[in-house]
């Protein structure tokens, strides 16, 4: 594992000191499981953090948010899709991300960028480049330090989940789907090795979770 | 003059035969006063147009325009501004623009790319190539085949006008924003001058509108 303190990283972001962490994985990898865990760590060790979830977090970006999941909005074509959720994000880095950095705080973003680029980019069709392109625009200099992408096929999720969750329109898609998804999050660590890493999600949750909160006290200010 | 058949440009977009015109220029120019021609001349010699306006122009669009406009979301930054309205564009070109240019029509837009280029990305302090990316991936190959530049200095046109609207945010806005917007659009004129196209527009509305029709139907399928 290629050992870069926080503070490196954060200096490469100018004068942000705190440490930007993503969570990133396919429909059932166990994301939630281990996003809990790391909250209830940094509560009890008394560790300052935000906690975020996309789109959302601010009130310009919840109300794009009912946008998005607007059944009313069916006829959105994918590009305006991806401008919106962009949009949110952009409001979300100037107002909550980038002020928390700055202070020093630990900021967790469950799904940002590589979501977008494997859901919208590879999976949707839309194309990789253009969302790549995209998210560069959007998010500037403000890059997570790490990206925890627990890696998972969706065969295999699916299988441990005991199939998709009909409810959801994104998880009721086809398998197709979902393994386009995957092959997304692995381009995204072809092209962002420093800062994707990919963790093994098919361990018991307790395994994984060693796994994160190793990689997070060597990578970030997580103590 | 340089003389590029309709047909010529359409088959550049692909497989799209009409024409995609689009008016610009700083407040106070006659811009209205132009498209109202346009659109009166067109009616009467029965040729089939769509004018439109931005941001809006679809029923999301217009919700986006809605939250644009909005008093309440006085917290909205830069970027999320400019994001919110390409993604109105996005919508607005796939749902309207490209199925009527397809089908041969002659669509006028007041005010579009250009204009972000010169208000959020010169005036406001965006960054002009960060608009011009922006631009770029929202558009595609859907680039209009004349802007029509209304080109009068704003000292000129506040003049002409009696003073700004004081009633209109952005026409209330100094007299060094309304510089920086016609800066912008000059730095449009060099970076695109194969279809941004200055129009003196210091002369009486008919000698403006006499320049705007022969420029349009030398370069465009109006006829």
């Amino acid at each position: 594992m290629i050992c870069v303190r926080a503070c490196k990283r954060g200096a490469e972001r100018g004068n942000m000191k705190g440490s930007f962490i993503t969570f990133e994985g396919c429909e059932g990898v166990g994301k939630t499981t281990q996003v809990e865990k790391l909250r209830r760590y940094l509560m009890e060790s008394g560790q300052d953090a935000i906690f975020l979830r996309e789109p959302g977090g601010t009130v310009i970006s919840e109300k794009i948010r009912e946008m998005l999941l607007s059944k009313e909005n069916d006829k959105m074509n994918g590009k305006c899709e991806a401008l919106l959720y962009s949009a949110a994000r952009a409001q979300l880095l100037g107002e909550i991300v980038a002020p928390a950095l700055e202070s020093g705080k630990i900021v967790i973003c469950d799904r940002f960028t590589d979501s977008t680029f494997a859901y919208q980019g590879a999976a949707r069709g839309l194309g990789v480049d253009f969302i790549d392109e995209l998210n560069k625009l959007t998010c500037g200099d403000i890059v997570p330090d790490v990206t925890v992408f627990l890696d998972m096929r969706p065969e295999e999720a699916f299988k441990r989940k005991g199939g998709a969750d009909k409810n959801d329109r994104l998880e009721s898609q086809s398998i197709e789907f979902h393994r386009k998804v995957y092959d997304g999050y692995k381009e995204v660590a072809v092209r962002y090795p420093h800062r994707f890493v990919c963790i093994d999600a098919s361990k018991d949750a307790e395994g994984v979770w060693q796994d994160v909160i190793a990689l997070l006290r060597e990578r970030t200010s997580v103590k």
